[in-house]
């Protein structure tokens, strides 16, 4: 997607064809930077720092953390060491297993001289698999909002709300729920977006706000708690938002908020999806409750950095010194509030059988679930 | 209530027994400063910047400020003016409406040279009727907290989950919701509160744990997206809020949010209780949809202020230049998710018929609304 008119994607090989660049999260959208990774070492802390975020990005830098790993040394340990080592920075995002386990299965086999040749080709696929997974989710999205505004009975654009960031930079590009803004923006359809801030990293504010400033697509910013309100009084017509992991029976673990945006929908008859590629499914369990809940550090709801009046960035506390604070990262949102799953291979019901629908190979896996 | 262990009210009268003097709530937690509000100017911006804030505190405020006027010029036209003034300062608090309507009934009958001396009379009448309404709310609260403890089924002390700040900093003392957790912690009921930071201008995060720290109530700050997944998890045995003003019906009008926890609490059969005085129900409608909602200047969304490592107060931009921000500030919770109300006559029924056992002296008032 664009940055200040300019093609990019999130993550990137280097022009040295052994580094990985990316864009510095944490800086948006104060300051635009990128970053080298030239180590394992480097692939864990920009995911564990969260300057790459987002389950199909986390994913894709995990693959090329193992590739950058096996130019190192591909002996088998290493192998192992460093399945481990990524494994560890983030426990939510079920892509990040996938992609590791992806990355394994096909380099173990391999004698360990080929393995770093291989891994590099992989991740550069699972990327580009990613990017055509976020335009064919974004296709399916864009149908649903197209037919909202087909439907009519409103004086101004179709309303969407959204909570966190589910764009391009939660992705390679494109991104899952911002995916079918973007298509639906190029088909015509008017759009405006409320842009839930995303309490306590402000996902929504800074990444969320960026992306849509960058494209054109109007939007507003609000405060996590407004949503409600909003649905309350008729000025949301659908609510999309991504997810981190989605059981086989539908259950929607997304970053913590998700769940009260789809009560309040349920209560308010709006329609609540959810997109995702197929790498952010679960097939091996069907409760959300078992799904592990990343707790992150209390300073991050504590804190907040942001740009003073003259450009420079800085961290405030906003809290009394004497207070503790929990910071508890996702939540689960259970199929009954779901309306639908937009996928890479059309929507379907937040159930065991819409998934399958759509997914029949892995009716094996998913049995008993 | 305590600051730094010396006991002090939210607003109090100037040793010259003219001037009003509040604690300014912008400044908290990071510096506690008072200010002198010499006339009705004072009064009206006092409100409006929210120096004072909170329903009860905005109504005693108003009688000050409509006494400050009285001491100017005690005439008619003053008096409507004053009363213009004051009631254009914030829209959704009914207790602001309360207290000038109290205040006009009494002087206007008066000839213009009592009006001064009667007026600082009943603003300070209407502060101690507010102390002693706060306090039975408590009582009442505590009540309810104690038979929470009582039941048992638990490893650790009752959890308690609040949004906003409806302590004694929103009131004269003692506070609505908080009312009740001071009072069972006077009691000895072992407690601990989810405090929601109250996005936009984090009066949860800045008040509500500056009060609990100061009295030793254990609590911790959340992020207002946490509660839904609190509760789900069994981590919150009771809800309670205040309200900036009940319908006739029992809806109730509160800080932007409380209608997400509300729904949350009904999802999981968490108690959702709501604190409040008789001087914040609207007896005059009966649908929740009727309050007028405040919108605020976006920038508050957009922007934070705290404290810097140094100890200086700095404002920081969370979000891109080229976003928009909306700033709604209250929402509407119906009266079906609400379990009960704790008001200083005993807990009701969140309904015309629970309000109306309490206070039967409305009936006509209620009728057919």
């Amino acid at each position: 997607m664009l940055v200040d008119g300019h093609p990019y994607r999130s993550i990137w090989l280097a022009e040295d064809g052994r580094a990985v660049e990316i864009i510095d999260q944490t800086l948006l959208p104060h300051r635009f930077e990128t970053r080298r990774l030239e180590s394992l070492d480097d692939a864990c802390q920009a995911i564990a720092e969260m300057r790459v975020r987002g389950a199909p990005l986390i994913g894709a830098t995990a693959a090329y953390g193992m590739a950058l790993a096996m130019a190192e040394d591909a002996s088998d340990a290493r192998l192992d060491d460093a399945y481990a080592a990524l494994f560890a920075t983030r426990p939510t995002a079920v892509n990040l297993r996938w992609a590791l386990d992806d990355m394994a299965a096909r380099l173990r086999p391999l004698p360990a001289t080929e393995r770093a040749i291989a891994a590099y080709a992989r991740a550069r696929a699972i990327c580009d698999e990613d990017v055509a997974l976020s335009r064919a989710i974004g296709e399916h999205g864009a149908d649903l909002i197209a037919e909202i505004w087909r439907r009519g009975g409103r004086s101004g654009p179709v309303n969407l709300l959204t909570h966190c960031n589910a764009g391009w930079l939660a992705t390679i590009d494109w991104g899952t729920a911002l995916a079918c803004v973007y298509v639906a923006h190029e088909r015509g359809v008017p759009l405006h977006v409320w842009v839930d801030e995303t309490r306590p990293r402000n996902q929504g504010a800074r990444l969320t706000a960026w992306e849509l400033a960058q494209h054109g697509v109007p939007h507003s910013v609000i405060v996590d708690s407004a949503g409600g309100h909003l649905m309350q009084r008729g000025r949301v017509d659908l609510c999309i938002t991504g997810t981190d992991r989605t059981t086989a029976a539908g259950d929607v673990c997304n970053k913590i908020g998700t769940y009260l945006k789809a009560l309040a929908a349920h209560d308010n008859g709006v329609p609540f999806y959810v997109a995702l590629p197929h790498t952010t499914i679960d097939w091996s369990i069907a409760d959300g409750a078992d799904i592990p809940i990343e707790e992150r550090d209390p300073a991050e709801v504590a804190q907040i950095t942001g740009r003073t009046a003259t450009g420079e960035l800085a961290t405030v506390s906003v809290m009394p010194e004497a207070s503790a604070a929990f910071n508890v990262a996702f939540d689960v949102t259970p199929a009954r509030l779901v309306s639908g799953l937009i996928t890479e291979r059309g929507v379907c019901a937040a159930s065991r059988e819409g998934l399958l629908s759509l997914y029949p190979e892995h009716a094996a896996e998913a049995a008993g679930r």
